[in-house]
């Protein structure tokens, strides 16, 4: 497969005051990113704003593309904190994923200049199959599972999920281009759940009641 | 909603001469695309190898992202004319969009550096929301509604090719960062199809029948 350029290893923050640069600089590139959009975000502004020296985000962010994609992870981890699992137990559980999925993207679409920036950085990531994509990537896919009530996922759920995310990425890219309202791609997002997980994880939950 | 980068408008060919010049310039952005990808084609080398001035290539296609959007659309408006309209009559409408979307997207795969610019270029633009952009997507549409069998589209009609069309695009990137293979993914468009389109086009008629 190919690989659109060779990156370098980002590194790992590990003491309690390289986690708290860290944040720092997601907060900048948030904060930036919200502000300019990825093109015209300078990375120099970043470790500015942050408060670090640029060889330091340059080390844990190779690129403007890893900075984007450590900001989305971090925003999915606080939504892995954040998100009540499984619903209200009534829900069904398409119903469930479709609720953390709208919460996900309302949230992402108050900043839709960040927003594009993470999607961009995203698919680029997607492409390039990067590490830290697939970091952010299970992450999501864990909150999705928890929606669901699935505690050990087989093939068939990481393919279910790995589908409704796709769908869910594309509903998110048509609101950001104006073709679609927020509220219209709310409503495709049930849709969508509804009937990609409802034979699977609804329609057999009340054949067995 | 944010524009990325304010897009020039590109010219138009208009007679014969400038339809082969257009022509010219599309395959030499397939070739060297498919040998270098997105990030490291020139667009001096594509203007050389069409054999074109630069100033007329930048006149067509004013950036990469152009470029390679105009070379996907003139894969899917290939794809139209190739396609038969709404496959075997025994097959179900789902099934039929299903193989439109495995025969476009393996034609793809055979270049993945080329469908990886492809799909960069067209995330792009979906971002920016391009004229290009809209152009090639609604050709796209054309071509899964003449699968489905749908003469007047509702707008019923057109929210469902969106989202079959955004969860194959999806597919096709975990194909391009090695996730799953093409076999999987022609399974995921499959199962995708059948469960988003089946309800309401194939579950229906079956009714109806």
């Amino acid at each position: 497969m190919p690989r659109i350029a060779e990156a370098r290893q980002p590194a790992e923050p590990t003491s309690a005051e390289q986690r708290d640069r860290h944040q720092r600089i997601l907060r900048a590139a948030s904060k930036l990113g919200a502000e300019h959009g990825l093109e015209r975000m300078q990375m120099n502004d970043v470790a500015k704003e942050a408060g670090v020296a640029i060889a330091t985000l340059y080390r844990y962010f190779p690129s403007k593309t890893d900075l984007f994609v450590g900001v989305l992870h971090s925003q999915i981890q606080h939504l892995s904190t954040a998100a009540p699992a499984g619903g209200a137990p009534e829900t069904s559980r398409a119903a469930a994923v479709a609720e953390v999925l709208i919460a996900a993207g309302r949230r992402m679409l108050e900043r839709p200049q960040l927003a594009t920036a993470m999607l961009q950085a995203n698919n680029m990531a997607q492409l390039q199959g990067g590490r830290e994509y697939a970091e952010a990537n299970s992450a999501f896919h864990r909150v999705l599972l928890d929606a669901l009530r699935v505690d050990e996922a087989d093939d068939e759920d990481l393919r279910m999920v790995r589908i409704v995310e796709q769908t869910w990425y594309g509903v998110l890219v048509s609101v950001l281009n104006g073709v679609i309202s927020v509220d219209e791609a709310d409503a495709d997002v049930r849709l969508a759940s509804r009937l990609l997980l409802g034979p699977r994880y609804d329609d057999e939950a009340e054949h067995d009641a």
